[in-house]
């Protein structure tokens, strides 16, 4: 029998755990038939497959910080909650198709009923943190609180950044700009506060917990940039949504901004024309085309190097500055966990 | 020089200090352009007109329980954010034209940006309630969360059950059908909970706070009620709105329900099929049609009379429980804010 990968097997367990919770905190039962199907269209997302890497990521260190793994259960899963209601938005306003290899809410059932069951997501996440109050107490109830504010503050900025450069057809962009948006839009939901709030859970200062802006910061634009290469070479069957989706989408990614700073202008110029199209007017010879130039400039292998740098300055980071904390299970899930961002295939 | 109602002061002043309140703390300057152009859009509907109503009952009923106006401002102004970010989502899911005079969010900035703006808001109307700790302590605050939360669940559902309607076509519906819905989607955040927390940040007990959901139900449906009417028979420059706007979008109001049930089936049909059509297919002489059955069929006087008896209700409830409260300024504009809401041309 082969020997099953701990970090795998924490993923799977974690997973459990978190979408446990969530459906049992989510309401079920109602007398109106339209409001028992408002229910259902909540759990829609929570139930699709998904990583769960943010709770995951929120769980090991408060592990790894002496804490109780069950103290930060319900705020890991206000994380994934937090996930769900910001892909059902996201997924309405980049006019995707698929999301964890199912049709986006919003093509299951219009954008008026997705928008409403992204907001009644979005409350009950506030509700699920401020049960923190009986489990944890008022003050760190209220530390995660903060928290959560100071994350969403940044998630609608980088959300905000992205869509304008989408709707003022901007391509002239560096790796800088991408840089900024990608720590509002992802780093700080996916990495920054989930090891934030994880440390704080288990007794730790202000000062441990700024010590993860940095290596949460790259670990999060590693895991983005890994994102994006996986939409243009991933398998649909395992990545979940469709193959170079950002390309159709015309997404601003740091593959297309070495691409456009690598070639020539003629073909910058066409690369830009065929980005700037809408999702229903591109063929599939044109993304075929800008696939093909993404890979005459290696502008794909670019971006995984990239990705490889920042991770591997996480694991650095984090290595050196919490070389204090005793060995455990936790901090070398951690550990391994920096490097999955950057390995996996879905 | 004409007496200025003590009732138009009131809400004059509490409109400056709400709209001071909010504008303070949303943020202003970022080092990005996109970014503030992000928060320009944040203030776009707080600085729209409005009758700020949700504040001033909030505030009226904590004076009137012998509380300190000031320490109720902060969640007064959230009841505020909490109806400017539902509204920039009900424009869309609603396919609104105008709001408050000016032309919708969606349609000034596109769809994408404006679910982002409004999650925005939705963002710093938590935030601007976990300000409170400071202010009020943690009991109080956290009273208040639980609040708000409750009243989400109820705005999120009741907006589902009127999307339902207009997704499956249902024109069925009876006056419990719109009691219900109208109860969840309107009465708990503009009458309920503002009166339930006035009261519990004045000290009261939960038991005072639950003598106002019937108050607040009856209030919010004659509120919404006279709001459907005011679409129909309002001046556009004062009410803010498309006028038939209602008619427009094919909503379900009293108002319909009522002519719906008293027509001919010819009629019925005929009725059905106009408002079944998509907004852009339906000509003004359509609209001119069903507005002309609803003066055959009195269905407007209909909706003004049970707006109006509901009023009634709410005043006689609020005059007999709450009588043992001390006449005051705050007792006394109430009551007359009772009879605003529904005499108001706006």
């Amino acid at each position: 029998m082969p020997e099953i990968d701990p970090l795998d097997k924490f993923l799977k367990e974690t997973k459990e755990r978190i979408d446990t919770h969530i459906l049992n905190f989510l309401p079920q039962e109602h007398e109106r038939h339209e409001v028992r199907r408002l229910y259902e269209m909540m759990r829609d997302y929570p139930l699709r497959s998904g990583k769960r890497l943010r709770p995951a990521i929120c769980l090991l260190i408060c592990e790894a910080f002496g804490g109780n793994l069950r103290e930060a259960l319900n705020t890991a899963a206000a994380l994934e909650l937090l996930q769900d209601w910001l892909l059902i938005h996201d997924d309405i306003e980049d006019q995707s198709d698929l999301r964890r290899g199912q049709p986006c809410l919003h093509l299951k059932y219009g954008i008026p009923m997705a928008i409403n069951v992204g907001d009644a997501l979005h409350c009950k996440m506030w509700e699920m943190l401020h049960s923190n109050a009986d489990s944890l107490g008022y003050e760190i109830a209220f530390q995660i609180l903060s928290e959560f504010s100071q994350l969403c503050n940044q998630v609608v900025e980088g959300q905000h950044i992205e869509l304008s450069w989408v709707s003022n057809n901007r391509w002239n962009l560096t790796e800088a700009d991408y840089w900024t948006m990608c720590v509002q839009k992802t780093a700080w939901y996916t990495c920054i506060t989930p090891c934030r709030i994880g440390a704080l859970i288990a007794g730790a200062t202000t000062a441990d917990a700024d010590q993860f802006n940095d290596i949460g910061m790259n670990l999060g634009v590693a895991f983005q940039i890994q994102d994006d290469v996986l939409n243009l070479v991933g398998e649909v069957g395992r990545y979940g949504k469709e193959i170079a989706g950002d390309i159709s989408e015309g997404k601003r990614t740091l593959v297309l901004i070495h691409l456009l700073s690598s070639c020539t202008k003629t073909e910058a110029l066409r690369v830009i024309e065929i980005m700037d199209k809408s999702r229903e007017d591109k063929t599939q010879e044109e993304i075929e085309d800008v696939l093909r130039l993404m890979g005459k400039y290696k502008s794909i292998q670019y971006a995984q190097q990239q990705s490889k740098r920042l991770a591997q300055n996480a694991f650095t980071q984090f290595t050196r500055e919490f070389a204090r904390l005793p060995d455990s299970r936790a901090k070398n899930l951690f550990s391994r966990l920096i490097h999955f961002v950057i390995e996996r295939e879905y």
